[in-house]
């Protein structure tokens, strides 16, 4: 089937069922960023790969809505595909909604299947859509239909962390959880988020690439903690060690009835933004939901002290990693060939060359020339660009070890910069360099961070589409809330211990992309009269080329910083690397 | 009877009428910041005179939760009084609920005056305590048995002003309107609040002090406008020329019965945040309610040519004031006696000299030394301090002009600066600088360039506990949205034409405060290929001191800034200035 078949059929379903208006959102049950293969609807529906986008479906109208970073790469999957490309104005803004609203009639029927619909969004569409007399079927699921090969669920084995990695035992996870609860006086608390789940009890997976996450589901309450995954995935041991810390295991789809069957006059705490629609509707309606966080989304952001000192271990092993691999490529281009997919292989072999690597944290990005414009580029058979000693490369890339995750991103030139590169280059570092030496009271917020690092690129008239910054996991998903550095208004504090992304860019459609990204751990500053200041320590350790720097748009504090940062990354990586590596690096890293 | 015997009384209705708790907030039925004399309530409860904050009072305790802006005020005006000071996290923000919650248990009644709260308010209160068990009532009126002079309604006359002055006539501002409830989908528009509508009807009037609005309530359809005014207050030549416009005059307390009259399927527009809960419940069950913004909010804060050109007449004004007003304090400084009460009634002496001047925008601040410190002080006789050419003095001042409002905060040296005087002078001025010479994009928030103000002192580890900057209105109210420039995580993109502050400041309790305020123009800054840029345009003009500045802690831009900005003033005031003044004014305004 095409793509222009599969919206007819789409469309078929809708005429009988009456339906007017059908949304396929990018989730799956745990309301998930990325998807296990069965979920990945909105590419069978689409072919559209992007990570953030929701498809909605009218007899005449059928887009995708998603943001500035996939405005290229959609315009040119969706092409002749029936869909359309809506573009948002703010990352995570369910913009259609209001769509909707102006498109439809009252009385016509707008449709999606609440297994794949966050709490927080099933409301949001009723709350918005029924004051217009519109109504909501949120049971329908057009896609098995016409989805006979349907992946099934994925039946990786998972298995369990130690407390010398993790720097804390699932028992006492669950006591501070349980301390949650009873602040919020609730006595069940039902967790579908992988990540949460994972960092709980300090279980990981393969069931989603690049995130080493398990499917499950967990309900807790003061003296039961019910953990539902496919049995099959773990060893008689480690049920038994689960046990032992008075976890009860059942079958992953039995969460259905455990929720069914709470006790009418029972209070469940559940997350609205990561718990689906389908299970929130199976809660007994006499039953009392607090809608709130989930407490071990905050918990899991503030890495504690093993955590960290295993992170900054693991900065280490991708650090050695990435300056052999920028050392090869420097010293070949032009003499051997290389594309865009041959060095994100080689890129690969040089992280898997470190001890304790597991795999990516998400596919790396490496965008030559114009495919650096594409923030979320993923190099295919089809685009995939031979490299020349010439131009710009970005290589976005992260690796999940057993002692941590990381999330890099370096800007090189292989030859013949131009001028308009050059001040590219120096204004996104500026920004970078800005956001991420910010000193800021405690209390500020991801947005302050975000405003702090687009600055200088708006003195100069330009900016990028993307966040700044996101929460990065520690062995686990390397994008975690609750925190986030973009424009929007989120109010969560930066609290000590978190680690986040500080990644600006620049990106000219057709010509190259700049984007430079270090990972940060939030640290004390200082106290005095004005109270409480934090800043940043950088985590990520690896080269940041002067070569494209053009000193006099930056301030002297740029420069000195700049200039100490390679130096130390020279210090902390020589001792892995052999001599002529360590000659190479302190060549490059000679202060400007 | 003393604030002690007042809480005591309240208390005793309480017990009473089996209430828990009574929550005294800081408004009237419009919603008011500034209040008329009669709801100066939580003055005559506890005797603070702040024009922010909540009083809550249950059996055991009694407190007045404030913002930072207030905390040294307060402690101080609380003494004795039963009453104690709640330090608030962040501006705005209710947080006496959560406290509430926590405070009372189950079954027990929390009780306030629905004419002097918030319908947000009112549902964010329900929301909270309800689903802890708590009941609301929502009636409750302590006051007015324990206030037998309590004053009556202002009685003050009213005036329409022209198109000349305002740039739209009321029927085309009508116009606007009633095509944004035509988009709204409702019939109706309740208006409540006293500057929106001063701002339809192009009328103004002095029921409230500095604000020049006047008592009123509105209610417009397609087809009918009616005015709810104390009809004494128009002359028979202006309620004649308000008909000729459409308009049905009624008098002010009718509007209740109006509300209660609406057809059983009416649709109503109301802002939440503007309108008192108690009409709000007076309206029929069946009428359907949206909640939004008052489109006139939006309308009003978009200054149009004429009110722009109008600002910039009365900024010269203002400017020449101000001007004389430094001057005169220079040369007599430590050879007359001079009090904080003298300069200030000095300095509207110089206001009062000038066309068209009307009366202070607001309780003009004039801190000397540890006042300074106080960012809202306002000196009383028992306060006032006797000035001495030494340390420094802070004058925050503004005036309603029939051309325009300002707001100006100047910050001089008696004599004697220290150190630390001149750094927090020098970050002050960075963060001004920084904030009201951004350029951003099309789109960007007022926290955005709150936390671009903020950078300069947050890197000296100094903060400031107000926020950067509010809305301005035009020969209207000296606070005004939806826009505002600070921390939280108000959504409001700044729009082109609007009017805003920008004043940073730093605050050394018992030593010295400084703050630096122009007011700034939303204005174009360029198109390309990242979109549309906007930056500010200056609008205030008087000079700002060079002589506290350290050169060394700010870049060349801002010196540059400074010098530029300085040389303006000399040129657009000295038309108005004697000889004299100008050579004054000339030598201030030296290049540094």
């Amino acid at each position: 089937m095409t793509y222009k078949e599969r919206l007819a059929a789409i469309r078929t379903q809708m005429k009988t069922d009456g339906v007017s208006a059908y949304i396929i959102p990018s989730a799956d049950p745990h309301i998930s960023e990325y998807l296990p293969e069965r979920y990945k609807c909105i590419y069978f529906a689409s072919g559209f790969t992007g990570s953030a986008g929701t498809l909605v479906v009218t007899a005449t109208f059928a887009g995708l809505w998603t943001d500035a970073r996939y405005f290229e790469q959609a315009a040119d999957q969706l092409a002749d595909t029936g869909f359309e490309l809506v573009k948002m104005k703010a990352q995570g803004v369910p913009e259609y909604i209001q769509w909707l609203g102006e498109e439809l009639s009252k009385d016509e029927v707008v449709a999606f299947d609440a297994r794949l619909i966050s709490v927080q969004l099933a409301q949001l569409l009723e709350q918005q859509l029924a004051p217009l007399g519109l109504s909501i079927a949120s049971d329908r699921n057009y896609l098995d239909p016409i989805w006979p090969d349907r992946p099934p669920l994925p039946v990786a084995p998972a298995y369990l962390i130690s407390e010398e990695i993790t720097g804390k035992s699932t028992a006492e996870k669950l006591k501070d959880l349980r301390q949650a609860l009873q602040k919020q006086r609730t006595q069940f608390h039902l967790i579908s988020s992988l990540d949460d789940l994972a960092w709980l009890f300090n279980i990981r997976g393969s069931d989603v690439k690049c995130n080493p996450v398990v499917l499950c589901f967990a309900l807790i309450s003061q003296d039961a903690a019910t953990l539902y995954i496919d049995l099959e995935k773990l060893s008689e041991q480690e049920q038994g060690q689960l046990q032992l810390t008075g976890i009860t295991l059942q079958p992953y789809g039995e969460v259905e009835s455990a929720l069914a069957a709470l006790p009418a006059d029972a209070s469940v705490l559940i997350d609205p933004k990561r718990n689906c629609f389908a299970l929130y509707k199976l809660l007994p309606a006499s039953v009392r939901v607090v809608q709130d966080t989930n407490p071990t989304t905050y918990f899991k952001a503030i890495k504690n002290e093993t955590e960290v000192a295993n992170t900054r271990l693991t900065m280490v092993k991708d650090g050695v990693a990435i300056t052999k691999f920028f050392k090869w490529l420097e010293e070949n281009i032009g003499n051997i060939a290389m594309s865009e997919l041959s060095v994100e292989e080689r890129l690969q072999q040089f992280r898997a060359d470190q001890d304790g690597f597991i795999g990516s944290s998400f596919d790396t990005i490496a965008g030559y020339r114009a495919h650096g414009a594409l923030p979320h580029y993923r190099a295919t058979a089809a685009s995939n660009s031979e490299l020349q000693p010439d131009g710009l490369l970005l290589v976005d890339s992260g690796g999940q070890y057993n002692t941590g995750t990381t999330d890099i991103t370096r800007v090189v030139s292989l030859g013949n910069l131009t001028e308009e590169e050059s001040v590219d280059y120096t204004l996104v570092l500026k920004g970078m360099i800005d956001g991420a030496t910010a000193r800021f009271p405690k209390g500020t917020y991801g947005y302050q961070i975000d405003a702090i690092t687009r600055r200088p690129l708006w003195e100069f008239g330009r900016n990028y589409g993307h966040g700044t910054g996101h929460g990065v996991g520690f062995a686990l998903n390397v994008h975690e809330g609750p925190h986030v550095f973009n424009p929007s208004p989120t109010p969560i504090a930066i609290e000590l211990g978190t680690i986040t992304s500080v990644e600006p860019g620049i990106y000219r459609p057709g010509r190259h992309g700049i984007r430079i990204e270090n990972l940060v751990l939030t640290v004390p500053d200082q106290e005095n009269e004005f109270g409480v200041f934090y800043t940043f320590e950088h985590l990520t350790l690896a080269l940041i080329d002067t070569a494209p720097v053009k000193k006099d748009l930056l301030e002297p504090f740029h420069i000195s910083w700049l200039n100490a940062y390679n130096q130390q990354v020279v210090e902390k990586l020589s001792p892995y690397l052999t001599e002529e590596e360590q000659d190479w690096l302190q060549r490059k890293a000679k202060a400007i």
